[in-house]
């Protein structure tokens, strides 16, 4: 938090525990919603809805929307259904659509009964969609003209228009299907008497409702949109997708990927209960667990191998050398491909040249790392074949580490299940198993050799 | 690669090598820049030339700046000065300054020279910036009027000017200090004989040139905005930063923490040399692999314990549980810090919350794991003093780890330290170390107290 809002919290804070209500409502009328918001997520719970009564409907609806979402569902929870739905009827569809998502689905259907029918129905109309489809992110207020349209009028429509943060007027035919672009800069400046259709763009770069939200960001990233018009199976425009929601999507899926690879979620940052943490986090920790269990168990196999008790201490010093640089190896290469997906930098159709570059680079590692450490144990442990083996498993663990930090994104990814999944405890956990057997069977192997 | 685009690309490989000039360069002309920047990173090297050859300097300023940095750098290098001289002339001033950047100091030189005086004073005087300033991402074409202007004056001075999307008029006083802003729909909607000074908004949004590009696009998020005005240190307006700009900036970022929590670069996606690539990981790698060379010495420490070969390889079995297990809560715990300090929900004012959370949820973890699997190795391996064991370091390694996970990000933040480093190989190998020091101290520990 910025030093000059840290004050005006502390200045909020005094004003609610003073009552001084023509104090508070001047603070409140000199700040920026976005900053009210964040005000509103560092308040106690009690403070939070003292402050919110000094709102009108209106304001509240431009604050609400800017908040944290862990936040913002505890102050809903002690508003009262009429409220929320009068805040509600004044928001933007879309931010309206997504804090109903969030209700529970009684009091979703309650709200939207007392809401006005009109904006009822427009909220109901986004309900539909998936949440992460572009259905799902975009507003259905957009500003859309017909083509015969010469420039006067349709600036003076523009004039008239309620429409915030217009950049693109979209241009339609007279069932409502998507013609052509034209950015609000060209409207402007051409002649007066031109029809819309001569100046227009007609190579409109559009998505449908079901696109993936990820797919959007790929594309108003690439073609540097300010707004993506979104239109259904019949190419009738119905809604707009501009680039802050654009840039709440890459952050979002960034966060995503980057906690699902750590076994956790960016709920757990909003949860203020650590018992609801650990039970977020628990589940990949008690798989892994049972993993590590399956690693004893191939540890306890080396009893079986007719070895000194020295020589065999000397070979399970070694155990976290495997396993450490296996998991870090596996995820390296996991990451890579996880991001590259996301990014779209990497597709299903490289599938084989991706594998192949991964096990080529995880096999020149294991080479460096596989000297190096052979080496060490080696000179250390005074025994020739401890270096040998040491060295033979690093390579094979780091090359197989790679293999299956590499194939486990895509086979998800194939499957249509969150790559992000694998690339965190999953991969390391398989790899520690797998490196462990590599290291138990070439010690069995290489030892029945010599002897 | 969208299959139309894959379609699009085997059109032009095709004429490439049948030489059909009018039919590439209809296909070139049909093409969206940014979609013949991908199909220029899709080509070889050689490709890529005879298909530059194809584009004028205008639409090659176009498409250059929207290719990968790595595919750019190899058709750079074929390049003439000259030719390259013209083409930056005609780019956007960010873009030329971008790509200059990137060039040998000596040819980066030769190619200002070789520019028309004025195109390269106005990309020098942005080179001075550090790229990952507002400095360095802004682009100083900007809209800027003078307050005491008029609507209908200010719309005529629009239509004459040359400047690409347009969201926000910036109101100046004489000597070029910002002022005020203005939404170019709000301009639209005025009467024409309102004074700019009349329906501005002072309270402007603005960063200086110095501001860090993680904290611009945190900013932008934060604010809806679509455009940025950035200033000196004296408040004249130097340059804008449009929201474009913001998301390739927030999706770098994003990609540096992971790769970076992964111990690698995002520079080795665009590398194609499996030798460059494995030199940009192999330094964690070593740097593990000598972790793990004390982790081993920690294990032959064990020796000493004078306990019997049976006992001593069950509780080696359970090494990788203490090790995957600490390893896997660092890397949630240093997550979720790394995370919340670059999307800026965390700061260092409340370290200590953050902090005693961490390990609050910790050790409630640590006390789950603990649990189960001391229950387990007790019933496995028979002898209660082995569940006890094992039970007691699972519980303290994983606070621990949560602890270290935690501090090492906020402490490397405080240092100015890309908090993004610890959470990686380091704080896993870090994990690693003093998970095994418990496990070695409280086994000599315990041991001791029931003999």
């Amino acid at each position: 938090m910025k030093r000059k809002l840290e004050k005006r919290l502390k200045q909020i804070k005094g004003c609610l525990m003073n009552k001084a209500v023509p104090e508070l409502t001047k603070l409140l009328k000199d700040s920026h919603p976005a900053d009210l918001a964040e005000i509103l997520n560092h308040l106690r719970k009690e403070e939070r809805r003292a402050l919110l009564d000094r709102l009108n409907p209106e304001e509240a609806a431009q604050v609400l929307p800017e908040m944290d979402s862990g936040s913002r569902e505890e102050l809903l929870e002690s508003l009262e259904d009429t409220l929320l739905s009068r805040i509600l009827e004044v928001m933007p569809t879309d931010n309206a659509a997504d804090i109903l998502r969030d209700l529970p689905e009684e009091r979703e259907r309650h709200i939207l009964e007392l809401m006005k029918k009109e904006e009822a129905e427009d909220v109901n109309q986004l309900l539909k969609y998936d949440e992460d489809t572009a259905g799902g992110i975009m507003t259905p207020d957009f500003f859309a003209l017909q083509g015969n349209m010469n420039v006067e009028e349709a600036i003076e429509k523009l004039r008239k228009s309620d429409i915030e943060s217009i950049s693109y007027i979209y241009v339609v035919d007279d069932k409502g299907h998507l013609a052509g672009v034209l950015s609000l800069k060209k409207l402007i400046t051409a002649p007066g008497t031109t029809s819309l259709k001569e100046i227009m763009d007609t190579e409109v770069i559009r998505v449908t409702t079901d696109i993936d939200q990820e797919e959007v960001a790929n594309l108003v990233r690439k073609y540097d949109l300010r707004a993506l018009p979104v239109v259904d199976l019949t190419n009738t425009l119905v809604g707009r997708i501009t680039v802050d929601d654009v840039l709440d999507v890459i952050e979002e899926e960034a966060n995503e990927d980057i906690y699902k690879m750590a076994g956790t979620d960016e709920e757990e940052m909003l949860d203020r209960s650590i018992f609801r943490v650990a039970r977020i986090r628990l589940p990949w920790l008690i798989t892994t667990l049972l993993g590590t269990i399956i690693s004893a168990s191939i540890i306890m196999a080396f009893k079986k191998i007719r070895i000194d008790a020295q020589t065999l201490i000397g070979l399970l010093a070694f155990v976290p050398a495997i396993t450490a640089m296996g998991g870090n190896i596996g995820i390296q290469s996991s990451t890579i491909v996880v991001r590259g997906l996301a990014t779209g930098r990497i597709d299903l159709q490289h599938l084989w040249r991706v594998l192949f570059r991964e096990i080529r680079i995880g096999a020149l590692m294991g080479l460096a790392c596989g000297f190096i450490v052979g080496g060490i144990a080696r000179l250390w442990q005074g025994e020739a074949i401890i270096g040998l083996i040491v060295a033979v498993s690093m390579f094979t663990a780091i090359t197989v580490a790679a293999t299956i930090g590499t194939l486990a994104p895509l086979a998800l990814k194939r499957f249509k299940i969150d790559p992000a999944v694998a690339a965190g405890p999953f991969v390391t956990t398989s790899n520690d198993i797998t490196g462990l057997l590599i290291y138990f069977s070439l010690t069995a192997w290489l030892l029945s050799l010599v002897r």
